[in-house]
């Protein structure tokens, strides 16, 4: 567990592979995100992704689970107020997705004086070293007690 | 359907609502976020959120299903590059969630003649009309053809 006086700017970490599988893609999207391109093979390939693609929010949520399971441990927990989102490439059924990440900016919280804010750029690649999505959050995270 | 040029800067539109419960929120986590405040309801009372909490990508998610269920329908599907996401007060069980959205920006795309680039403000709120979540995408929506 790294509390903010263990983070320093240029730090970089990686997260283990995730596997993703149509079905995953169709059971994510039918529930939260049920356009034509995210739920029907045969549909998507009339679209713009030309086949069937994640939901974004379904990359972003894989995203998550890559570096809540990392060595990445911030002392709190992985809590963020929010950045700058972007999709770059469509993620496709049998991509094999990893993360790197690396703090920007470290900055002492005003308001939380138990507190330090980490900003960290994050990047989830697929297995041909593709940037497919990027994050660029501020995360809250415990100053060392004391 | 709307295309590009049914856009005009200002126009507003609402979503229907959707009730949260502790249920999905800790089903949600348990996939892809499983930190101890998104998936256990007593170990959630000892952290900085008090109590259980949406993960913040299921409350992104949620507000996408609320606008695919509206009647927000530009050409070619809901589909976004990206955008600033922030996420401002905590999602409980119980909570009643809708979202308000407002055309922000128009613009040519400059790569693709067939389609524009619509920036829209995105804002989710409970039912205490608590803004929760907001994100401020561009959307890439077909132009009329011809």
């Amino acid at each position: 567990m790294h509390y903010f006086e263990d983070f320093a700017v240029g730090q970089k970490f990686d997260t283990g592979r995730r596997q993703v599988d149509a079905a995953e893609i169709i059971e994510f999207a039918a529930k939260y995100d049920p356009q034509p391109f995210h739920v029907d093979p045969e549909a998507a390939k009339a679209s713009l992704f030309g086949g069937l693609a994640a939901s974004g929010w379904h990359s972003a949520a894989m995203m998550m689970r890559l570096i809540v399971d990392s060595d990445f441990r911030p002392a709190g927990g992985i809590i963020g107020g929010g950045g700058e989102l972007a999709w770059l490439k469509p993620v496709r059924p049998g991509d094999e997705l990893r993360v790197e990440g690396e703090i920007i900016e470290l900055r002492q919280s005003r308001s939380r004086p138990d507190q330090g804010l980490v900003k960290i750029r994050l990047t989830m690649l697929n297995q041909d070293g593709e940037a497919v999505q990027t994050f660029i959050p501020t995360l809250l995270v415990n100053r060392r007690p004391g």
